[in-house]
């Protein structure tokens, strides 16, 4: 069997690892773009902190080995850019501009997502960059050294824009931030956003929320930033706003769509054509909350789709359960963390939600070194379901969010969740762990 | 209506306030033999640990607090000595010798649990002491400035003789622990008991397992500790050998008792006797995995199995979907974790267990400060059930095995667990969290 992936990083080379382990003799060939294959994207911004580590440190498995040991046909180099469904064909072009063509019998298209850069004057000026592959870290580290850059400016207020400041403000270089929506996280209570505020300007980035960039100008020594009530200067900008699903190939090729033109699966990765599937941050998903479908790009659910996409192909039987949107980051010292939805976004959902906000410590009465952890719990009032938890503390916040996610999954009541037996020790919580206090408290609003 | 309550400290005193707050009219009386009421217990290594700290820093909250301000009438140094159900009144007498007597409608047992001291040869001897009340702790630290203690024994090695020889190690003791099991921590796999006897070790505790104390002498210079085939010297014995369930009185005026001669309660913790109810340390519960009764004594199903009772008297619906065996503990640098049953105990009740133990690292790959998370998982072949996780580990223990115990609650296949939204960030997690990559393990061998 003919197994072609379009994409070599997480979901591409997962599935070719795990098929070659299914199934030996399987020829698998992977078409790779760039030269960079299976990297840690999310560890760039730790990397970037460091001007003395090497960006091919992230590199979790090299080409050679799933050349020589896997025995995976790894072409680097090989831009796919047309699918043939009806002849079963990919088409493309190498970076030298040759030609190519390739014949599948099953094709997983695992072509990414790539950062948001918008049509406006300016951005396409040097030493403007957003951050997605490998090669986009290397240039940003390179760019730093060679422009001996002071001042950068992120465009955006996520998660990637907050990793970028810490790695920035560690590296000593001014890091401003500018976004049009005026209110920071605004899937989280203001009482937890702005502990993460109050972090990042402690730090010493500045934080411009509610000034829309219109455009950039080169100037003498360097960029300026312009929003209508608002310039700023730097010589370096990230532009970190979000991402798109690269599916254009797979549009083009006939294929349906799903939000934000993310590539439409069903529960074994398979496309709306037969014989293709999609997996990684290309491709949409199941909610596990509102059983609807959802597009959140993120690691975990990359690896997962194309293990099952391997499986797939081989003819095993495969049901992806889906996400429960659960994700986590470091901002300086805080740990922000989220599972299932916001209270619009449950809403937005049809559900009835009700929130609550509490303070909770995260070590035991009297046991020294406790901090606060602020914690932010959604519940249906109809139906009694958890249907989101959100968190922000100096720690005990990372690990903490996954009870809550499992919670999710098994779709438990705000009530059954109440009831779950915890851990409990002096030096990692309180007798009622935060999560316990928050459905407590959210009951007595249910 | 008039609440009476035996014993003042978690279950006790959590059944009280809230039984206040529930019901303000209600008179709630607490009967406390000692002068301790609510205070962190399992707090107390801790606090042993220093030297300069007082052991009162422990107490949560103080009896003129429950007494002015909650209008609980709290008697301290009142000991109840039987129950007379047909006549509904609790008899006692108090520390200076006077009887009284009380009529109660509804009457809550949370007498707690007192350490095992073995009827053997010098345990009674002074310097021989168990840690279970604050007045044990008061003693304890009492005793080494007192005798300018250098030298202890532990006898026991469970989770509190191993937090203890932390305590007395950071107070620069000598530790040496005996038990009469050769294995440490049986319940779970040898690769990581293994590395909780190492970090001892390595702290200069000496661990003597596979010995059983026959008697302890008094010496001229302190305590001798006689094994068959080993002697130890101390000036001060901890035995922490386990505890028992205090359930005589509840014995004494006819109640069911459970196992380990724990008190027989029901989902409304409610006992074998109208009108009686039981919580804490001396009652039975639920196993949320078996379905079947155990008795297993920790903190958080005693402020829980407080709060029910609380409402279960003003007849409130109440039913406690029990315990999953969820604990953690430190050990030096290391956390100790696990929730639901061990290999041995899954086999005992029934289950066709099967498990793995993995290692796997605490943060990404590339990101810096990672260490090894030592994982077990054990599943039922039959039903493909998730019965129980164990894990060690410097970082990331603590608070990951809330996800389990969560998944646990909600009967959850292994299947169903290996496809959860787990957290991942660089820093706090490999993509594959170590839960999900020992669920993706074990499911091969199901």
């Amino acid at each position: 069997m003919k197994f072609v992936i379009i994409g070599g990083d997480a979901a591409g080379m997962s599935a070719a690892s795990r098929a070659k382990r299914n199934q030996p003799d399987m020829e698998v060939t992977v078409l790779e773009q760039t030269s960079d294959v299976s990297y840690s994207a999310c560890g760039m911004p730790y990397n970037i902190a460091e001007a003395d580590r090497e960006i091919d440190d992230l590199v979790v498995r090299h080409a050679h080995v799933f050349r020589e040991k896997q025995g995976i046909d790894l072409k680097t180099g090989h831009r796919a850019e047309a699918i043939d469904p009806a002849a079963k064909k990919v088409r493309g072009r190498t970076v030298t501009g040759d030609p190519f063509e390739l014949a599948y019998d099953k094709l997983l298209i695992a072509t990414g997502a790539s950062p948001i850069i918008p049509d406006l004057p300016g951005f396409d000026e040097e030493g403007v960059m957003g951050l997605k592959s490998l090669e986009d870290g290397r240039k940003i580290k390179q760019f730093i050294v060679n422009h001996q850059v002071k001042k950068v400016v992120i465009i955006g207020m996520g998660y990637i824009a907050l990793e970028m400041a810490e790695a920035l403000r560690s590296r000593d270089l001014d890091v401003e931030m500018v976004k049009p929506r005026p209110v920071l996280l605004p899937w989280m209570n203001g009482s937890l956003s702005r502990v993460v505020k109050e972090e990042i300007e402690r730090h010493g980035a500045k934080m411009y929320a509610g000034h829309e960039v219109q455009s950039i100008q080169k100037t003498g020594s360097g960029l300026k930033i312009i929003c209508p009530d608002l310039e700023l200067d730097a010589q370096m900008v990230i532009v970190a706003i979000g991402v798109t699903p690269n599916s254009r190939i797979a549009e083009d090729a006939g294929l349906a769509l799903g939000i934000q033109k993310s590539i439409a699966v069903d529960r074994s990765m398979q496309t709306s054509v037969p014989d293709i599937y999609s997996a990684g941050d290309c491709a949409d998903a199941y909610h596990v909350v509102t059983g609807k479908k959802t597009w959140i790009p993120l690691a975990l659910r990359a690896n997962r789709g194309g293990w099952a996409v391997a499986d797939a192909v081989v003819g095993k039987a495969v049901s992806l359960d889906g996400v429960a949107g659960t994700a986590v980051f470091k901002v300086f010292d805080l740990q922000v963390a989220r599972t299932g939805l916001s209270v619009k976004e449950a809403g937005d959902a049809g559900f009835d939600p009700v929130d609550v906000a509490i303070q909770a410590r995260s070590r035991a009465h009297a046991h020294p070194g406790s901090a606060t952890l602020h914690v932010q719990m959604v519940g249906d009032k109809r139906s009694g379901r958890l249907l989101g938890v959100q968190m922000v503390g100096r720690e005990g916040a990372a690990h903490r969010i996954d009870a809550p996610a499992v919670a999710l999954h098994a779709k438990l009541t705000v009530e059954e969740f109440s009831q779950c037996d915890l851990a409990y020790a002096p030096p990692f919580s309180p007798v009622w762990d935060p999560m316990l206090t928050a459905a407590t408290q959210l009951l007595k609003k249910m």
